[in-house]
């Protein structure tokens, strides 16, 4: 955790070849197993592992016991579903590498649900191939790119026999559903998991043109408000004018949570807030985006928020306060004449360090009860835990490795970026272990994750098995074992 | 319309005595014949006439039809089913009383769905007593206060030969649905329905306790907002914070809809109010309202709206601008990190002389794509035509012969009340026919009209019955014939 720090991608490595270090009969290995490999991740993707659906249980079971052969399959040791309260966490271990760092390799194996299935072009369970793309729900998130570093462990194990690094395997069933189970795992098995880094393969690249990988992630609190004015809905004949009506409450209650700039009018809400350094600034503001481009994306006339900070400041570094949703009284058709006696709003912050969700919420909790309109009666209620913002330093040895195998991947310098959403295993992780996570999906934000018609660029499977292959052998350099 | 003049029940009438002006063998007739004439009503209300059922057409049908035979049978002439493009409009003429006023007598013969069904007490269209009320949809609103009507013409045909008054009914089977076809079918038959005032036994008496008309009735406007930022729901990890959120903007434009203080903000939307006189108001003051007891009722902890007005000046005399829902985003269970790119409201205004609703629809329309936030787009709709205000002179004879029936009744001094709510009919017949509705309904607001368990108190159709009777020969005297 901590401070927001360092130039982003400025800082000179020790490693600055762009020639991948794997040993080049691993590459010819991988590609020479490609269309095999590449069956094998179909099989994986039929499987409908719905972590949110009960009805799927079976499903998802039968997605980790495909993982766990495969893993064994590979020669790796302590090949376990480790069980939990939940779906288990796949693990398997290669500690035959002496002094070099230990990486925990973090993927996860459920996919969301595939609703709605009538907007699939093709079925989300029968991976189909259109335009150099694979279309099949959990595709992109996160079956390819976990798929990815299994099958370099396992050409490596094939061709060489040994790993560069010691590895463990985390692959969890629960992501999709909150993660709810992989800090009692972790727990449960503290030397299996004891390791010097974790590298994900999920996540996702901010664009398909140009490589990246993430610094950064914002935190996590989801709140609901409860208010109410009367205690039935009444006539706005008879009583219309009158009394209060809590739509109209509630809407003065919402409006006030940002001034009239677009900052968050919350007290207190900016006191723990880390500011980027002048540095990332800068270095954020280098990197190309045609804010023009992107509103005609999404179809919004003009950007908006907190006065001071441009898109990307405000979408990686800076937090927020949304309203996710609002209702009250009469929702149907055509007019109904009523008062409405209460309205519901949904809210979540994205947290920045060193803001804590416990905090936040104490914080906005009291400025909507001491704002609350006359005659209304408000109530809050937090959903869940939430998380803290995770940052990771400039100079962390995992990152530079990251960054060394995307350069001799791409043959550009790659982009370090910010992300807006949140990766609760990253606190997780730290919590549980003591180390850092960094990211190495070879998945793209675009690719409808969570949508209909989910997909997987298939050149980036190429890309993708090169890169960790680098990585695997970078990664003990850069440790400086 | 005009403006609010004179005070309320402070006005000398011609008639004081407080003695029922009808002869005393037709009030007679009407003790001896109150079984066989209940039994006729439970014979209505056993028609399930749901006007907005497209499936009980015929039924709707089989009440008109029923209604004509009553007529008929009481001896009246012109007895018809006048057709429309909806429902007909039952109709029957007495205009045998020469230079006497003509009353036109109305009521509607359709009633709401019962639904929700099985919230009821007892089968809604199988007419049940119960602690001296009678249980059935449609026994409140308006088939029992229709029935008096009927009844006491069949009376004083019966027993006099004749009435005091040149009469005629138009009793409609779509109030319910917005009274679409009434307008069409007074302008088909102009002669049948030349009358000098419409005795309306449609609406409500105030409160139980009391006897009451009502003088005035606000207008209405319906309209529906729709607000949109971006062209599709984005992620508020990677969006959040740096566009615009349809709910947070929509919340801003509603809750700036009013002023802090609780009036309307909407410029010149208070222009056309014309204010009730002093008299009125002081006489509305005079009236027993417990406010204590009404924020208990309603569960509310406070009245709220336009400064400078107390709780029944504001239902009854002023304007008001509700928010009757409102929704956008997410409503499910649970947080969902979205950032919503449209949200909706639905709005009701209440009218007061001189408003019109076209002209205030243009003012709020207005006032919402001016104070549009920054980057949302912002479409009003319109939800059909509404209606004025409807406001009748303290001095007009029908209203004096009303409250003349009802001293005679009651033997106490009647109120006269605002009505909060909005009764296009009156707007209607002004149009029609250039005359004032006044209202004369033993129902009571309290009886779950619209809603499971409707009733109507059995002891009102005898007040009702007696008053009516008196009315009729009262009429004449007010009119000065």
């Amino acid at each position: 955790m901590g401070h927001w720090s360092g130039a982003v991608g400025g800082r000179r490595t020790l490693i600055v070849t762009t020639t991948n270090l794997a040993p080049s009969r691993v590459l010819a290995d991988l590609d020479a197993h490609l269309e095999g490999d590449l069956e094998a991740l179909f099989d994986l993707v039929r499987i409908p592992s719905v972590s949110a659906d009960p009805q799927r249980g079976s499903d998802v079971r039968a997605a980790a016991r495909l993982l766990a052969t495969r893993l064994g399959a590979a020669g790796l040791d302590e090949v376990a579903l480790l069980e939990s309260d939940g779906h288990p966490v796949v693990s398997a271990t290669w500690r035959h590498a002496g002094d070099a760092p230990t990486i925990l390799i973090y993927g996860h194996y459920d996919v969301q649900p595939p609703d709605p299935v009538d907007r699939w072009e093709t079925p989300p369970f029968e991976p189909t191939v259109r335009d150099d793309r694979v279309y099949a729900r959990g595709v992109s998130d996160d079956k390819a790119p976990m798929s990815i570093a299994l099958d370099v462990v396992a050409s490596y194990l094939r061709v060489e026999g040994a790993l560069p690094v010691n590895v463990v395997f985390a692959l969890e069933g629960e992501e999709e559903i909150g993660s709810t189970s992989l800090a009692a795992v972790l727990a449960a098995h503290p030397d299996r998991f004891r390791a010097d880094v974790v590298v994900s393969a999920d996540g996702a690249m901010w664009r398909a043109d140009h490589p990246s990988t993430m610094h950064s992630a914002r935190g996590l609190l989801a709140l609901e408000i409860d208010l109410s004015t009367a205690s039935k809905d009444l006539h706005s004949g008879r009583h219309g004018g009158s009394v209060p009506n809590a739509i109209h409450a509630l809407a003065r209650l919402v409006a006030g949570l940002h001034d009239d700039g677009g900052g968050v009018a919350v007290a207190g809400f900016y006191d723990d807030v880390v500011a980027p350094t002048t540095a990332l600034l800068a270095a954020t503001h280098a990197l190309p985006f045609d804010e023009r481009a992107y509103l005609s994306e999404i179809g919004a006339a003009t950007t908006w928020g907190e006065p001071g900070y441009g898109t990307l400041e405000r979408q990686w570094y800076r937090p927020t306060l949304e309203i996710n949703g609002m209702w009250g009284g009469y929702l149907g058709t055509g007019p109904k004449t009523v008062v409405p006696c209460e309205a519901h709003a949904k809210l979540t912050c994205r947290l920045v360090a060193d803001q804590r969700p416990d905090r936040v919420f104490e914080l906005i909790e009291r400025h909507l009860l001491e704002h609350r309109p006359h005659g209304s009666r408000v109530h809050v209620t937090r959903h869940g835990e939430g998380a803290g913002a995770y940052h990771l330093h400039a100079a962390h040895p995992g990152l530079r490795a990251v960054l060394g195998a995307l350069r001799a991947t791409y043959g550009v310098e790659p982009w370090v970026v910010g992300m807006g959403g949140s990766v609760p295993i990253c606190e997780t992780f730290q919590r549980a272990l003591g180390i850092d996570t960094v990211f190495f999906s070879f998945a793209v934000g675009d690719e409808d994750i969570h949508a209909p018609n989910e997909f997987f660029r298939l050149e980036r499977l190429t890309h993708g098995r090169h890169a960790w292959a680098d990585l695997l052998a970078r990664l003990p350099l850069e440790f400086g074992a």
